[in-house]
């Protein structure tokens, strides 16, 4: 690529990808982008983006095609649908899905893509609404090295990147991270609950275990929230619960059990199941919670 | 308390035992010791401990009776057997049991040694032999605050002391630093079995996700340590293995159903029927790696 900033595509401007949008715009790439709901791209064309009227316009304006939007299907849809990405797209391209999805789909889109000698690259990032906003996302990357060094400039303007693996690799460090974060929260709901029940005070538990083996970011700064009752989203159930199904598809395809995310998933059902789907995943201490009959 | 050093009576001299008796006698106090092996004593004898011939001659020498043994029917012995402290021990007295056991039982021998005008105080520790060694133990407490503030001193001689409540309060703090612990650490392990059942590599995983909402303590300490397939103990499991049968006996007497170390607490009886009972905790992830045929 040239010295030039290269020419950018953004699709999907909603809680994530509006201000990940905006961050690319201020750092002097030329953009187009394009919303399924065409009034969230309003405060972006008021400050010089282009608008696309369809994903396969912005593709044809683009030379990186950033797509930020929920699931599978949906970025199925936007790249190889019938108005899609790969309609318009032009060889030696790189579309950058920064949506959390399934591994394997990242690898069928990779070879899709492949075809028109274009490239992916799957970036899920971590940080929710506050990273997008602040630029500090966690952006876990797979794809080809030198597709990933030729974007990574790109990816920086959002937050930190770091280089995961071949395609899909992106996808699959997102998905341990959210195993990870599950099982620790059903720890300290659990120790929360079982604490409560027995009359320690549960700030005094996690001032005492923060410190040690036990300790996590989590302990740290959700622990506080629970006990406050502050139920909040940092990250929503409702997309936990869809990260668990990703996990679990993929965890079931690749033939490994994970009994303890599986447990979880079932958990964060029961919290949906009593309408919390909008607030933070701390809410599944409620769950332990009412087992215990607090 | 006067402000000369309080007499102090240590029973039992094991891994954990020996070194923290050895931190008291270092710092000055008049010590007596028991322990079962009787070998076991002799390196405190020859630095200037006197030695009991039973737990109700230590109580008899000391006004702050320390325990640290294996289980509840063990503290059980020590103090109420028939050549216990309970026998000799004189009003006044403090018995501090560091053991890790059943929090129920503490209350009843606080009960038992209110009868002579004693008082108990629960104090379990956390960080190993190593943290035994350096007297850097965490220590959580439980009993009078009055009590605690006491021997609140001796207790600094091998760690950091926090006082947590009521008698048993150390007791539930350390369990629920034990569920705390495992959660995270079947986290670590589903999401390592994942990660090489797919082809990511388990250190570029660690690297990306530490840093953020999944990062623990045993996550940047013992990951590397599976990795590295080095199974040596920090902490046994089938110390570990004693530990989750106290929270769920614990948790059944309190009524709080805790589904997740339900689950753990079976899968650490796997290792121990693989033979792995004296491997440290870490060993959880070998059997999620052999679910995912690796």
């Amino acid at each position: 690529m040239s010295t030039q900033k290269v020419r950018v595509g953004f699709i999907g401007l909603g809680i994530m990808g509006g201000p990940m949008a905006g961050h690319i715009l201020g750092a002097g790439y030329p953009l187009c982008v394009y919303n399924r709901t065409a009034s969230r791209v309003e405060e972006l064309a008021s400050r010089g983006a282009r608008v696309g009227a369809s994903p396969a316009e912005v593709a044809a304006e683009a030379e990186v095609v950033i797509t930020m939007v929920s699931d599978s299907p949906d970025v199925e849809k936007v790249i190889g649908g019938s108005e899609g990405v790969f309609k318009a797209i032009r060889p030696d391209s790189v579309v950058v899905d920064m949506s959390t999805i399934s591994p394997e789909v990242e690898r069928d889109l990779s070879k899709l893509l492949q075809s028109k000698q274009c490239h992916l690259v799957d970036a899920p990032v971590s940080g929710g609404d506050v990273g997008a906003r602040n630029a500090s996302l966690a952006i876990m990357a797979g794809g080809e090295r030198e597709i990933f060094e030729r974007v990574k400039p790109l990816l920086e303007v959002m937050g930190q990147p770091t280089y995961c693996g071949s395609v899909g690799c992106g996808q699959l460090t997102k998905l341990c991270n959210q195993i990870l974060v599950v099982m620790t929260l059903l720890g300290i709901s659990e120790a929360l609950a079982y604490a409560r029940k027995n009359d320690l005070d549960p700030r005094v538990m996690v001032e005492a275990t923060q410190g040690g083996a036990a300790g996590s970011w989590q302990l740290s700064n959700l622990a506080s929230k629970i006990i406050d009752r502050d139920f909040a989203p940092g990250f929503m159930v409702d997309l936990m619960d869809k990260d668990l199904r990703l996990v679990l598809e993929s965890a079931e395809t690749s033939g490994v059990p994970l009994p303890g995310t599986f447990l979880v998933a079932g958990l964060f059902k029961e919290i949906q199941a009593q309408g919390r789907g909008r607030e933070g995943t701390q809410a599944l201490a409620k769950v332990l919670e009412a087992m215990a009959g607090l």
